[in-house]
């Protein structure tokens, strides 16, 4: 196994830098596997670990895998590093990462599942009046049947501002429920291998292909964005990183746009992209039908701040990604990405190391 | 088109007595693809229609759509009926249906799709925490990330007791957020063609191939379903119905079984399925981690009732069969039946005379 072609040592060693402990089948099937390789788990949780021991540990270590950036002198020898982050902000001002020569893959992909659930969960219980029922149960109140109506998927259209790993499987659970997906992505998208995504993907979840939007928009300009928010969505799930152009993109004229449907709106991106006094505003007047904000700007939102007291919303505070099968996903990324440097194949999920994604 | 080969009138008369009003494009579609086709409405909600009109409208009708069943004399041309329920439970007294040369088809299949959203709907909000989280939004508490812990669905297992119609899009959604799918029905089914299931399906939904399940269980004995609920099933869904078989099928024993995996129970069935004091008490012990009903015993449930406040639990009133959609998918079976009566064929959906669906 070689990490770079021009300083490949004779032995690999591999650190797992990462809070608690590993599953006890990790370690044993990654040296089975490649059974040259020197593996270590550090607890990354300084109260566990002494500096002495942790000085040790780092020596010769080419291959680290963890969340935060450690002191750059320590990584000498680290040719690959796998985070365990969707992004790598953290590291923009690194010295190790503005080595090009070190390679930096991303944990992308391991979030969309839990995601997609919180999306369609908060979609649901919005559709279904679940709230209203759950307070009629402190009253020990059955209400009639017919006091409500509910719309269900079937005929519904979802919009998906983001169509990358996350969104895909938004799409995928919506798509099973009978929906309508319609995509947006930066970048046109038109051909086949266009519409691929070759990050890592959960097997059996997503939509790698991209098969399943039956209208596909792109851009980055306000016009675009505002042509595909008027397409009668029932549903927009914003799940685009946060950039420069992204910032704000949903404020009070896309809520006008959306009124005509009265969207649900889902956010599970970044508190910024919403003007969230338009946002109020659209819930106190009906303009919307809902919405539910997995972040918020700022986090945490304080608690006198008006949007906890806003109607017809959900707020959780940036959980969304939470799920106990995260390591088991990035040691499925990471024995990859092992396989493809022994046989000199491009990693999966390397950063753009100027968009830090 | 004749709806028996013995007394085929030369035309015939479709009477339609449902409540509120047709969607415009109905009645002309089937007066399209039917014009040998008398075809009327009437709205059956007695306020608005005078019994004069009544009488005279029922003349010649051989082909009813209805929901209660209307009084056998008016009833005396008809020759094939089209439910708008599920079952026929109302009619097992009625001269007309006892007449078995008159056909009779229910509505199975208008429900699954706003009934798995439900279930779905429910599971995801217990698993992440949507209640826990509204609680907080009332006092402006944003909990730090940690606080608490998500199993995402895709290494979870949903177990289905009755993979009907409901069952196969419950199955549907699960399968798509990654879940993997056992299944369990009566009878034995072991083929290909024993797998499917023939009653109306909407399009892009359901099972219909009996193609999802990993593993299939049956039977009608305690036995072969305290095998099937001791499967480490993460969510057991009811959707069996309610025969002497299946009253108070998941009991005290069940209950224990279930507790090995602390099982979500999800029962949209009918509530005599569940023995309410056992639930109670696995509520209150934490032998199961949850559970969701749409259906109680009685119903509506006494505002007094101590399930009202178990731990850990959702009522809604019998509402999961709710939609708007409903008369549309009614119109698509009619439809189906029309076209098969017109050719000689089959209709789907037929009544079983002895089980009443
Ligand atoms: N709530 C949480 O806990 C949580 C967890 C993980 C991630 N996130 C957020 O979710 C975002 C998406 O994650 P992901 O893993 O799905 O990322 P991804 O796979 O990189 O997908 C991002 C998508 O957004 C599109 N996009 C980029 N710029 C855009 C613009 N200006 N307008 C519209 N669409 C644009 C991209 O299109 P192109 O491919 O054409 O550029 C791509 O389709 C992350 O950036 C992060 O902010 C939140
Ligand atoms: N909550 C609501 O609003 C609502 C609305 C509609 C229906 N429902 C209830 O849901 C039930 C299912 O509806 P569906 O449309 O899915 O019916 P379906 O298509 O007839 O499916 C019923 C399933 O239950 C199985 N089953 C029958 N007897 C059983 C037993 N003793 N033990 C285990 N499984 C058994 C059947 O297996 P076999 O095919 O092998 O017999 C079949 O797979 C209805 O009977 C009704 O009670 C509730």
């Amino acid at each position: 196994m070689a990490v770079t072609s021009t300083s490949a040592p004779s032995k690999d060693k591999l650190l797992l830098l990462l809070s608690g402990k590993p599953r006890p089948e990790w370690i044993p099937r990654i040296e089975s596997k490649f059974p040259k390789l020197e593996v270590c788990w550090v607890d990354a949780d300084p109260g566990n670990t002494g500096p002495s021991k942790e000085a040790e540990v780092w020596q010769g270590v080419t291959i680290l895998v963890t969340y935060r950036p450690p002191p750059a002198e320590l990584m000498s020898s680290v040719r690959f590093v796998q985070l365990v982050s969707a992004g790598a902000d953290m590291w923009a001002q690194h010295e190790v990462y503005k080595d090009e020569k070190v390679i930096f893959c991303t944990a992308n992909g391991c979030h969309p599942p839990q995601i997609a659930e919180w999306v369609i969960g908060a979609w649901l219980s919005f559709q279904h009046h679940f709230a209203r029922y759950a307070a009629n149960m402190q009253k020990g109140h059955w209400e009639a049947p017919y006091e409500s109506t509910v719309q269900d998927s079937t005929e519904c259209r979802m919009g998906i501002l983001g169509y990358g790993a996350i969104g895909r499987q938004c799409a995928r659970v919506a798509n099973a429920m009978g929906m309508e997906i319609y995509a947006y992505t930066r970048s046109e998208r038109v051909t086949a291998a266009q519409r691929k995504d070759d990050s890592y993907c959960v097997p059996g979840t997503g939509d790698p292909d991209g098969l399943l939007p039956t209208k596909w928009f792109h851009g980055a300009s306000k016009e675009s964005i505002n042509a595909f928010l008027g397409q009668d969505l029932d549903i927009l799930v914003v799940c685009a990183p946060l950039t420069t152009e992204t910032r704000g993109i949903i404020s009070r004229e896309q809520f006008e746009i959306l009124s005509k449907k009265k969207t649900f709106l889902a956010n599970v991106g970044r508190g910024p992209h919403i003007d969230q006094e338009a946002l109020i505003e659209a819930l106190e007047t009906g303009k919307i039908r809902g919405a539910a904000l997995d972040v918020t700007d700022p986090e945490p939102l304080p608690s006198e701040h008006p949007l906890w007291k806003a109607p017809n919303l959900l707020i959780t505070p940036h959980v969304s990604w939470q799920t106990t099968n995260v390591y088991a996903r990035i040691m499925d990324i990471l024995e990859t990405n092992l396989e493809r440097l022994d046989k000199g194949e491009k990693p999966i999920n390397m950063v753009n190391r100027e968009l830090h994604y």
